[in-house]
């Protein structure tokens, strides 16, 4: 199992429509059966219009396909862009025997160029030639923009009535940061599941994970999180569980995927704050470290220069510390035990940092709270890419 | 005037003590004279011990010298850094025969490494030769990390007593953001004013000032500024506005100039934010602006991609928004009018971001409060000095 089309149901492609000049920019997944989906979207202000489209959608029915394209994210072109997400789902949705609000639409890429609807009017017959195409791997490619790699997860659970399957895939990289950042993920669970359930348990998941990433503190006005549920294999209120636990599984992984994919980076960074008083202190301070471009370029250097760590702690002045009992470790080595050095040298602390995977975790000593937070380094990967988009 | 040893009564000298390889790496600044003494500290919750000292030396009255060391934070080292301040806050407080309470200690540099309290002791003797030193300049050099350049800011305003003169200096660079950053100021003014009055007018000012800079969003712990009042020339409180006026100045000049100096910055970035419904709205959206990676990216590559502006307004999801009547001008050009693109194109847009002052100016459109905040680029200058500090 590595496609979302491997899911019974479940059929997705993609092709270029010439957004792009020559890769794959334009896809659907289509859930005919579908019975529920659920939606996450950004919180920016400037959403996209195609993110209105959707929330309106969410609320009248279930969603049963989505159209992907990347290389525009249709955002502050006036009311071209209304009209561009009115016509898309309008012929998307006929073609596809379907209602303009049983269809969703996911637009990423440059913010305030018009939207060439032209290309994707020429380019949906072509892609939608066979609606029941079961290219999930194409699909995992075509939502991709600066993202070096695909991304995708799933996982398979034995319940009572079967095996249950979920998979995702994702895009990320730049733009990234929580609240759902650049990014686009859909999600498929073959279970039989309510759509206000199958809702609460996005929501749950998607706040410890795609809204623990941040690979440059920025937040997209296009982001979206959809999960479609088959129906295929029942569920018992018993097993919810399960499906919350596999459904986080793939979050959590996709997410990981997301920073350690984040433009120019070369390691991914976990935070782990434990020993808070409070999860909103964890999660604070834990955010404050990921995004703090002095750790992010002294962990690409290899720099143990864990002052950042305290600076970056401290800097949270809301958040309840003890200033003279933290302890702050370094890939599992304590470097700090209650505010005092531990005496490893430059040298070991050094060697400490030399992974692909660092790991983060300052202790508060204050109470039970933990919260988990990922990022990336900073390198001048990432000021090439984004000193010139275009 | 260039310098705050211009002023009568202000006494400042550096040397080499060995902190550093063979830079200025001591200072002092001496005015036995005070009338009032003024200080803004670091908010960062792990404060260094000389700024627990300095806060407590302002409670009780008139600081009259400063000692500054740079190379050496003097920060969680454990019982050592308390100790180390004592010792040099007795040594220095001594020579000029005034009280440990009457100087303060200003140090910055590398957090977790032992205080070399023996160079500072051998070097005191020989900075303190000639309490009496008149060698400003040399200061502001003496007082620099990773900066490139002296920050240094005058003003004179002629008032009934005389001339009134407030003369300033300032380091800055990197882990520099609101609310003190790695920034060490020290201004004098030849007024004759009450402790309470220059209080509340540094506070005020800092406020506009000092905490509208951000050159990379990480506030440091050993961030002060101090203003000295030596007490010459008489002030009438219908003169107090000058006062202010003169010190906004000083305070304002010195904290573009540490934007424009950030860590491998190549330009100045000044975000005006308008027409705002409240301040606490017009200055977090200023902030967004000026800390997002992809914007200063943006700047750095004089890539006219105003979407990110939109972006970084958009992601503050507290402030009141209109979002169909926002309007972007970048140099006072309009390129947004009513969420609309006012139809520059590419060219005329690069054309404007050539300047070494990038001025951003967004209007609300909502009520009359405004807020304006500094920056810089981000480069791969920043990460060269970012990714191996030692």
């Amino acid at each position: 199992m590595t496609s979302i089309t491997d899911i019974s149901g479940v059929y997705s492609s993609a092709i270029n429509c010439g957004i792009k000049k020559d890769k794959l920019d334009l896809s659907f997944i289509y859930v005919p059966g579908a019975v529920a989906t659920a939606g996450v979207f950004t919180r920016n202000q400037f959403c996209a219009p195609c993110i209105e489209h959707n929330r309106q959608a969410l609320k009248s029915g279930t969603i049963k396909a989505v159209l992907i394209n990347s290389g525009n994210a249709n955002v502050m072109t006036g009311d071209h862009g209304y009209e561009s997400v009115k016509f898309a789902t309008e012929k998307f949705s006929k073609i596809l025997n379907l209602k303009p609000e049983e269809v969703a639409l996911a637009q990423t890429g440059i913010i305030g160029v018009r939207f060439p609807l032209d290309k994707l009017e020429a380019g949906l017959p072509k892609l939608l030639e066979d609606p029941k195409a079961r290219n999930g791997e194409i699909t995992a490619k075509a939502i991709l923009t600066t993202d070096l790699v695909r991304k995708e997860a799933n996982k398979t659970s034995n319940i009572k009535a079967g095996n249950m399957v979920i998979s995702g895939i994702a895009k990320g990289s730049g733009m990234i940061a929580p609240n759902m950042a650049t990014m686009l993920s859909f999600i498929v669970v073959n279970a039989n599941i309510s759509q206000g359930k199958l809702q609460a348990m996005l929501k749950k998941s998607v706040d410890k994970s795609f809204n623990c990433v941040s690979v440059d503190t920025d937040t997209s006005t296009s982001d979206l999180v959809l999960l479609f549920a088959t129906g295929e294999v029942e569920i018992e209120d018993s097993e919810l569980e399960i499906l919350q636990d596999d459904l986080d599984f793939v979050t959590t992984s996709l997410a990981k995927q997301i920073a350690r994919d984040g433009e120019g980076a070369t390691k991914l960074i976990e935070t782990n704050v434990i020993g808070a008083s409070s999860y909103e202190d964890a999660f604070q301070i834990a955010r404050s470290i990921s995004d703090s471009p002095l750790i992010k370029t002294a962990i690409h250097g290899e720099d143990p220069n864990w002052g950042r760590v305290i600076m970056a702690v401290g800097k949270v002045f809301e958040a309840k510390l003890d200033v003279k009992n933290l302890d702050i470790a370094f890939q599992g080595q304590y470097i700090l035990k209650a505010s005092q050095p531990t005496g490893l040298n430059r040298e070991q602390l050094r060697e400490l940092l030399r992974s692909e995977n660092i790991d983060i975790t300052v202790n508060l000593n204050l109470g039970s709270h933990s919260a988990r937070f990922w990022g990336c380094d900073l390198t001048k990967g990432y000021i090439d890419i984004n000193t010139d988009y275009n």
